[in-house]
Order: structure tokens, then C-alpha cells, then sequence
């Protein structure tokens, strides 16, 4: 089976092309290193160092004896992406060529306009292309557990049996997004089941929790094989972000009360739920929903779990309340199911396991690498104006 | 009251213009004139010989006594509706300025992307616009009935109590939309349904039906105030397509079954609507949904009234079931509510006492206008390149 993982070497796709060709897969890559210069607008590298594209490539190429080529360019360009498509003829299609921070897409308009822009226009292409040149082609596109929010009642996979006034009907479950970035993410969603139910398409909407961890078992084989790992506001997810804090003795930030509640899953695990879903394709216009995460916490239980692992270390943890730069519920009912991807086989992996090899101790060794000023939120929501202002020497980043 | 026409040179804009001038609100119209373009891109004018917009404005301030400034330009230019905005200071901007037709949208992939990108990024500069320079400003945003699509239970306004699991929710109402177009207007209620949540912006989201109609108190007043009224396969809808193969004497084309079911609402109900929905303004952070029509019909329901209007005046009409263009359900239950602006004291305008003074005679009077070639459905929902070729001379449009 032909893969073409589209970001692929972004932080979730580089784990996924690898884990995908030790698996048997004939697998390609398509990037335009967006990603990268994220890093340099932001002034907020990876935790590790990660090598070029290519370099990564011919090591993998040595190391693993599988070839993965890659393809340069933009998805919002129609020319790249339907002569990738109709170059390397994907039976799958895995979507994560997307600005995929909340944060960045809260910095101000033109930020949140580019999200909505790249996300919604790219995926279109893909669509169209899809429809064009490889109609039988699974497009197994990344969506969030974010489109959701957080309401009142269980969160089902995608739909919902509704009765209503004595009737009854199957619906898309109702969503409410709390960013620019999760909306974008949403209007994918809708613009995907509707090429499915009129063309014919067939998609797997991959509704992901927030992930963690940076070790898989084909990037830990080799320091050249590293993955990606962001610990700054804009890019670093929650856990992440604690660990590294843990790591360069500064408190852990947790925003406002704490309360609020995330579904999550281990890089390990996304790797293997992706290739769960690529070998169990969806019928012809079928458009299907996987929650895609194995653990829900609080975000202070992760502070805690974070400070007992450090204590394991002999690593001592503080944690800080700090004003919560986002505008949500800090306490809320929270029950997502995932029962889909544990029907066909994902075997999760625990954070509790986690912790320690694939996080704390990654974050201890590069901890000569961490820039404390890049951590503290600079973005708030209720502002459309964030500017950031990367001051050389001083590292600080000024607020308006 | 100041209200900011987006859109003000179109059909609905246009009424709605002259609407709130006559009735004392002090009017401003923003408008880039790219329905005007469309005209000439599909070789499809409009039925009635509309003026120029600077021709019409100083036709309406003889006879009104009653300045409407116009401001010229694109909304998805941000210096444009920023500057606009702070020029006029609006209480109100009515927007109407977006691509509004589904069978545009499904043309091929450049129209899907630019109606998407017109729609979604042009209300997203109006949102932040709003949001910067006139807070308190109540925008009142042109939705469509078509993001709820047609589903098996009751369409409510906007939002729906879910009892799941022995927990109940308030919920946004869960939307199926069916083109390209319906789907940039559900994009456009997610993202500005997110903004009143977190910047406290106020709005009215109009779900609106089916347009119907051309005359209203205003643009009767004077042949050069007269509103455009489009026949044609794309921006023609389709009781007033229906009315124009009638005075032409060529059959009413149904698409399929006819069974399909369409709220629908006289333009002079729209200025109405308008009118009610600005003189009674949301709260601070509130987005609420009005359901905008007076009465629904199934598409042979409508073709059968315009058989029996047309007797009334001695015209013979023909029926004609044709291939659907469109993937929809052509048999299916439909039961939209449509209380919250007659409770605001909606007086409704019925069909059949409009089909006579407002439609077929209008159709008749500018029958030598009428270009029999530009009506047959020639974008289908299937294909995604329906190629357009006009013809000189033979004025006919090949598909591919």
C-alpha cells in the first residue's frame, strides 16, 4: 500500500512516515517546511535538534533499507499537490500539512486569516485532487478533539442519534471550537463530508487529543532520527511544555484553575493509530470519526503526574497558577468516547509509562538547549493584537 | 440608527438599502460591484435594466430627499471595511457582500476556492474590523436555510436542547450543507459564533430561505430604482426562474423528483426582516439565529402556482422534470421554525398574492430582455470542471 504523508516532516508526520515505512508501506512524503520557519518567526526551535530533511532521510535510508522520497512544496498550490498525487498514485493520504497551534492563530488577524486560508484551501486542493486524480485514494486527514469544545453531554465519535419532538435522526455531532485554528479545522471537516457524500470520496476524520512524548520505536533508533519537540506558548502542547519546565527548574504555568479537561495520546500511539486506519479503509462515501486519544486529565492532574516523575528523578517541581491567557471553561463536564480505534486493535500507551522515557528524561538531556524566555504565554484571546517582539540578547518578548 | 450596507448593490442589498433609508435609519452602502461582474463572467445580465449605483443614489435623494453614501471596495481587503468602519461609525452593519450562489461554487475548483475564501475571509475582516473600531457595533449577518440541509427531524433556530445519556445541552444545531457556497455560510457561523463567545461581538445570524420577488414600496417608486432580478441557471432561483420560462413560453424545469421541499420569503418580507432584526439588537456577546422565510413549498408545489397565476393572465404553462443538476434528496421531510421574528412582529407577505404584482408581470413586462439559452441547468454537482463557453451569436453554453 502507497502512503503519501503530507507534512511529513513536521512533528506528528515525521514519526508517522517512519513508523509507516518499518511497517511495509511504500511511503512518501510531501512538505514545504512551513513548520521550520514557524520556528524562526516565533524564535522558538525544537528542544532537539533535529536534522534537514534529506539528511534525515539517508539515515533512514541506511539504517532501515526503506526509501522514502519526498516531495517540495504547498498543498495550497494546486499544481504541487495534483502532480504529487498523480506522481506517486497514494492509496492513503495522511493530512497533517496544516498550522496546527490555537495560539498562533490567536496572534492577531492576519495570523488567524493565514489559518483559515492555509488549512481550509490546502485540504480543498487535496479534495479536489482526490476527486480528480485518485478517487479510490483513503484520506486520513487530522482533525482535533478541539472541534468538540466542551459540552454538557457525552461526546460520541462525529455523530449523534438525536430525537427530537417525536422524531429521530443520525446528525453530525454539534461543534463549538474555541480558536481560529480549531475552527479551521472544523470547516475541514464539513467541506470533507460533503466531497464524500457527493463524489464518492472516502475519509477517515481523525479527531486527535493533545500529544505528547517524542520518542517512537523508529525515531529512537538513531540520535539523527530524532523527532521534533516544542516547549514554547505557541507550539508546545501542555505536557510537553511541563516537562521541559520540569527539566530547566522553572514552575510549571498552569493557566487559570486548572480544571479544564484534555483527551490525549503518546506520539506512539498516533503512529499507530494512523496506520490502524489506513488497513481498515472506509467504504466509497463513507465519512467516518475516530476520536483519536487514550487518556483524559485535568491539566492539574498533569502538573501532578509531572511533579511526581521529576521527584523519581530527584528533580524537584513547583507549580504556578498564572492568569489564563485563553478564554474557556476552567471547570467543565468532559466525557469523550474512543471506542473506534480500540476496535481495531490500538494497544494505548499509558502516560504513567510514558512520563520518564519518552519525556522527562529527553528533556533532561537537552536542557542545555532550553530557552526559559520562549515558555510563558504571550498570546492572550481576548486580544486581537498580540505582538511579538523578539528582542536579541534580552530574549524577551514584549506584550502589547 | 447608522446601518452599513455590505453588498448594497445587489438584489437584497439594494432593497434592504432603500428600505432603512425610507424608514428614517441613516444608510451607508459598501459594495465592490462583483455581482455586476458575474453578469458579465456568466453572460448572464439581469432581467430588469438596473442604473449604475451613483445613478440610482442620486435618483433616490430626489425622490426621497434621503443621502445614501456608497463606499467602493472589497471587504476582503482589510484597509478597506477597517477604513470604511471607522469613517461611518455603524450601530449596525447588514452583510450581504458574499458570493451567493451554490451553482457558482460548483462550477469547478477555482470558484469553490474563491467563494470560500470571498465568503469566509471577508466576514472574518469584518469580525475583527468590528471588533477593533466599533465594539458595540451589532453586525447582522446574511446565513442561508441551506447549512441545515435537509434532515429528519424539526429545524429550530440555530440551537437545540440534546438530552444524551441522561445529560442535557443547549447545542448549536447540527448542519448538513449541501454546496460549496452553503458550506462557506456555516463557516462563517462557526467563526462568528466564536467571536461574540470570546470578544463579546453581538449578532443576528439570518438564516434566510429563498428569495423570491423584485418590487418592493421603495423600488417601485421609479422605473431607475428598479431591483435586478436573475433567471439564469446560477444566480436565477427558482421561483423567479420559474416566472421568466413562463412569460418566455418555454417550460418550467424541474430539477428531478420536484419533491424537494424550500422556505422561501418575498423580498419584501427581507427588508422587513432586516429592518426588525436592527431595531432589536442582540446582548453583548449574544449570537442568536433567526430562521428567515414565511411559508415552504416542494419545488412542483411552486411550479403548480405559477401555472395557476399564469392562467389568471392568459399564459399557458408547461412543467418539465429534468435531470438533477444537484446531489440532494429530491423526497423528504422538512419542518423549519420560523417564530422568533414573527414574534418581532414579522407581518408575512404570502406567495400567492406576490406571484401576480411582483413577479410574473415584472417577467412579462421585460420579456424581450429575456435570453431563452442562459436558463437550463449547465453546472453539475457531480462533475467538478463544468466548463463554460459562451458563444457569440449562438449564445449557447457547452458542457464538458
Amino acid at each position: 500500500m502507497k502512503i503519501l504523508v503530507l507534512g511529513g516532516d513536521g512533528y506528528c508526520g515525521w514519526a508517522t512516515a517512519l513508523h509507516l515505512s518499518a511497517e511495509g508501506f511504500d511511503v512518501a512524503i510531501a512538505d514545504n517546511f512551513s513548520r521550520r520557519l514557524w520556528d524562526h518567526e516565533l524564535g522558538s526551535p525544537t528542544l532537539t535538534p533535529i536534522k534537514n530533511l534529506n539528511d534525515r532521510l539517508r539515515l533512514w535510508k541506511k539504517i532501515s533499507g526503506h526509501t522514502i522520497p519526498s516531495f517540495v512544496g504547498d498543498i495550497t498550490n494546486w499544481e504541487f499537490i495534483s502532480q504529487t498525487i498523480r506522481k506517486f498514485t497514494p492509496d492513503a493520504i495522511v493530512h497533517f500539512a496544516e498550522q496546527r497551534s490555537a495560539p498562533y492563530s490567536m496572534i492577531d488577524r492576519e495570523h488567524a486569516m493565514f489559518t483559515q486560508t492555509n488549512n481550509v484551501m490546502g485540504t480543498l486542493n487535496l479534495i479536489y485532487a482526490v476527486r480528480d486524480y485518485a478517487p479510490d485514494c483513503h484520506i486520513i486527514k487530522l482533525g482535533t478533539m478541539g472541534e468538540y469544545g466542551t459540552p454538557n453531554i457525552d461526546i460520541e465519535e462525529g455523530f449523534i442519534d438525536i430525537v427530537h419532538n417525536g422524531r429521530s435522526a443520525r446528525m453530525p455531532f454539534p461543534m463549538q471550537p474555541n480558536s481560529m485554528y480549531h475552527l479551521s479545522k472544523l470547516h475541514d471537516s464539513n467541506n470533507i463530508q460533503f466531497a464524500c457524500r457527493v463524489w464518492g470520496i472516502r475519509a477517515t476524520d481523525l479527531h486527535q487529543g493533545i500529544v505528547y512524548g517524542t520518542n517512537t520505536a523508529e525515531t529512537q533508533q538513531d540520535e539523527g532520527l530524532i523527532n521534533r519537540l516544542d516547549y514554547d506558548d505557541v507550539f508546545g502542547t501542555v505536557l510537553n511544555r511541563f516537562c521541559v519546565q520540569a527539566a530547566a527548574g522553572i514552575p510549571l504555568t498552569v493557566y487559570g484553575k486548572g480544571g479544564q479537561t484534555r483527551s490525549m495520546l503518546d506520539i506512539r500511539d498516533t503512529v499507530q493509530c494512523i496506520r490502524l486506519a489506513a488497513l481498515n479503509p472506509p467504504k466509497e462515501s463513507e465519512y467516518r470519526v475516530f476520536n483519536q486519544f487514550t487518556e483524559s486529565f485535568t491539566v492539574n492532574q498533569i502538573a501532578e503526574k509531572v511533579k511526581v516523575a521529576g521527584a523519581k528523578l530527584g528533580v524537584e517541581v513547583k507549580i504556578e497558577e498564572i492568569a489564563n491567557p485563553r478564554v474557556e471553561k476552567e471547570e467543565h463536564f468532559y466525557n469523550p468516547k474512543n471506542t473506534n480505534l480500540l476496535d481495531l486493535g490500538l494497544k494505548p500507551t499509558l502516560l504513567s509509562d510514558s512520563l520518564l522515557d519518552s519525556l522527562l528524561n529527553i528533556a533532561i538531556r537537552y536542557k542545555d538547549r532550553i530557552d526559559k524566555d520562549i515558555i510563558h504565554p504571550k498570546v492572550d484571546w481576548r486580544k486581537t493584537h498580540n505582538q511579538r517582539i523578539n528582542i536579541p540578547g534580552l530574549k524577551k518578548t514584549v506584550k502589547e
